[in-house]
């Protein structure tokens, strides 16, 4: 028995997401059934964590165990037959490796990058749709980097957790945010070992008020402290969003 | 009347190109609806150039004549008015304004910068589906980039030539082409004031074949100077190519 580890690309927009779901189509479905088509054999893989509906991965992480009997496998032969099976889906295997016996994609992983992307300009999108919030009201971006430096450290994070989110404890820890402006795209960037449902885009949401100039600095840090979802900013859309790139 | 001048960004996928054709959708068809639904007359506007089917534009360049009365137009509400009779199309006006009489966006433009970009790397496309050319093999970019510069200056660019293009001449000029590589993405810019049907697609698909070594520089001049198009290499797809800038 070989633990393999899988770097996986997708386009968000097809899928209700990472994790299986009963008749909707999703990314893990995806690729346990190319694995059954390579192998012959049901197989469940394990991911380093869900995206949601729409959001898209540069650098997911997926594990799984294959019995491959005697003969030889590389991990580049691998990735070509799950992509061959894979294909036309926007999916695809960046690569696959052998990991140690109890790696686990999930639990070893120390860090997460993720990018948001905001359209920030009056007209509306068109070659990006689907990969941006598209916001028309002019952004104080250096203000919303500022005010961003809040959520560093280890906090309840409430406010911005959805409230399906099923994890025990709303505490988690931030390592970095940056918001960064290039013409009249915003790109944020969030580091951290692990995220509540929906944080990262209800972190967007709320920032994207100050940036409007809607709530000053004060407003930002009381709502983040109420530790009430209800005092936060909306839901920002999931194209915008890109899981880039897991750590161990 | 006042001539306006329209900055347009759209996604080529969904469009037989820039240019009307019967019984095809067009991205010119699509704007000279909005314009007639605005105003109730039927408009014809002119571009830079055309684009063919599945090309992108960053910043295309038309114009059009508009008799509004004595009423006041600002090029903000033309713009956001097409837009709106554009949407949820993937078109947008990025920029509405009152131009010279006698501008023309084909005849006035001095320069033009297409961008052409390159997935290079084993594993299939996947978020970049359409916006990319997938190449598997290793390309040497910086050969690339200096076997790019003998296309440089004023030629006969035969040999990148479409046979299906109809300009009277095949000479150009070429003010700048250049090659980079980010990561696993490769870009090549270029700039003139005009390029023939296909030029650039056909540039970088025989660049490709330096890029993977099946051929040197020698074979690249030499096939430069055949003026041929059987002596070069393959037209790139659509998918990698944007129209990016029109000077003026």
């Amino acid at each position: 028995m070989t633990r393999w580890k899988l770097t996986i690309e997708y386009h968000g927009a097809p899928y209700c997401g990472w994790q299986m779901q009963n008749g909707q189509p999703t990314v893990q479905e995806e690729i346990e059934k190319a694995i059954t088509k390579f192998c012959q054999k049901e197989i469940r893989i394990h991911a380093a964590g869900r995206t949601d509906t729409g959001v898209h991965a540069a650098g997911q992480v997926a594990h799984f165990d294959l019995d491959y009997g005697t003969r030889t496998l590389t991990g580049f032969d691998l990735a070509k037959a799950l992509n061959a099976y894979l294909r036309p889906q926007p999916i695809a295997i960046l690569k696959a490796e052998i990991a140690a016996d109890d790696f686990h994609a999930r639990f070893n992983a120390t860090n997460k990058l993720y990018r948001y992307r905001i359209l920030n300009r009056v007209a509306p999108i068109a070659i990006d749709q689907g990969f941006a919030w598209h916001v028309w009201k002019p952004l104080d971006v250096s203000l919303m980097n500022k005010v961003a430096q809040n959520l560093l450290g280890t906090h309840d994070y409430t406010t911005f957790r959805d409230s399906e989110c099923q994890a025990k404890s709303p505490v988690r820890s931030i390592s970095r945010i940056e918001l960064v402006r290039r013409n009249d795209e915003v790109f944020m960037e969030v580091e951290g070992r692990s995220f509540l449902h929906h944080q990262v885009r209800n972190m967007i949401g709320t920032l994207s008020l100050v940036g409007e100039g809607k709530w000053d600095e004060d407003d930002f840090i009381k709502a983040f402290h109420a530790r009430d979802r209800t005092k936060g900013g909306k839901t920002a859309p999931a194209d915008g969003l890109t899981l880039v790139r897991i750590d161990y």
